[in-house]
């Protein structure tokens, strides 16, 4: 990486980071491979992030179990191939060391990344994952690289996968926050509470957290102006643009024989 | 690549050929990646091909101007990602040597390929390409590899850019026929005259050709049956699924601020 591309990629943290503003979304509709990236970036976005559980499937993986290389060196394509700041689904950071992630997100032009606390629907260790987060975070501040760490805080994935219950969406507020209190403090720039909607759950949550908050945009959460209202920071698409594509590819599937 | 990969191969190219029925013709909505390409098996479609122009802007390419290494490897996951035969689209041959382009497409897995006689633009010499076609057969049952050669008559592709003149079309045909019959007799299983769909053309084309024809599904061209009808053996969609999952994506982005 030349010296003209490490002064971009600082400042396509910094831009990335001052986009995190509560109150007026970063909107995150997630990209899986070139084409739809310059597409997100042709229709305004200011931002482009990659959805691992899109990604994956292109390269033929199921989600989590594609390999770190091929992950990275997709969104080094995506990186490479646009303009704007890209943040990186690193999952829970392919088994990697810190250091050693934060080399191959820098490699691959990342100005951001999620890092999830959990991996295959085990929900990881709070203070292990909070070390591992101070650790990444060290990782990159020693190499003088400001990556946007987005956080997630998985307690609520498992419930929505099975059936988005809200009592017990409501039940798992206390940990979710404990969990995202620690995250920040370790050095995350926002935290993702993958999978709330629920709107009792979703008050209190935004109510008591302390620092910006990443939504993922399913269609039972409240509208947009709402989530605004609310003081949320950051909203996603993950997969779901991605199913809509292949469920109209499907379709066109199904018509072409005339 | 182990023996019983290469069995494999050589039955996954055995059944590409077989599915060559002039009358009954093989359809092949193109695909880009792992996902569109089991998208494509899973609607029941017996042979996944590739299209350049749908690969190349994924990788962050114009179309002819992606590496090959990279084309290939994106070719090579689809082949590894399903159970059908693959015809990876190999462009003009990416200025390969024979022995070089039929070692790259065997390692990729492809069971068959279009090659085209035009390059940018540019249509190659009948001659030259007619004998290239034939190394390039040379190459591939000198390794005892039973590629499907689709070879692309580029003569049309001008005129349906510029806006397909239907006496401009007419007028090619001789052009056209002269060229196909070469490149059958140098071992093309297949030819096809990209941008063909002009009724009386299209009729003369198919009357006077001697061997296999394929077609591009443009949206001007005879319904299937009337193709079929015809004697057409082959008929691609090129990426004009892709443009429209495209179009779909772009419907989406600009419908997400709510």
């Amino acid at each position: 990486m030349s010296s003209s591309q490490i002064t971009d990629l600082h400042s396509r943290c910094d831009l990335l980071r001052s986009l995190h503003r509560p109150g007026a979304p970063l909107l995150l509709p997630n990209a899986w491979d070139v084409a739809t990236a310059r597409a997100v970036v042709a229709a305004g976005f200011p931002v482009v992030a990659t959805g691992s559980a899109a990604v994956a499937p292109t390269l033929g993986y199921e989600d989590h179990d594609a390999p770190a290389d091929e992950m990275l060196a997709a969104a080094a394509r995506i990186a490479n191939g646009v303009d704007v700041p890209v943040t990186v689904d690193a999952q829970a950071g392919y088994g990697m060391e810190p250091a050693e992630l934060v080399a191959a997100l820098r490699s691959a032009g990342a100005a951001g990344c999620n890092l999830e606390d959990s991996d295959h629907g085990a929900l990881h260790d709070p203070d292990r994952q909070t070390e591992w987060l101070r650790a990444v975070r060290k990782a990159a501040s020693d190499d003088d690289y400001p990556l946007v760490i987005n956080a997630r805080v998985d307690v609520f994935l498992g419930p929505m996968v099975a059936g988005a219950d809200p009592e017990v969406q409501a039940g798992l507020v206390a940990e979710a926050l404990e969990r995202a209190d620690a995250y920040l403090e370790a050095g995350a720039d926002c935290v993702y509470p993958i999978g709330l909607w629920e709107p009792a759950a979703l008050g209190r949550f935004m109510a008591e957290a302390r620092g910006p908050v990443n939504l993922l945009r399913l269609p039972p959460l409240a509208p947009l102006a709402d989530l605004a209202e609310l003081g949320v920071a950051r909203v996603s698409w993950g997969p779901l643009l991605f199913f809509d594509a292949m469920a109209r590819f499907a379709e066109q599937l199904a018509t072409l024989r005339e």
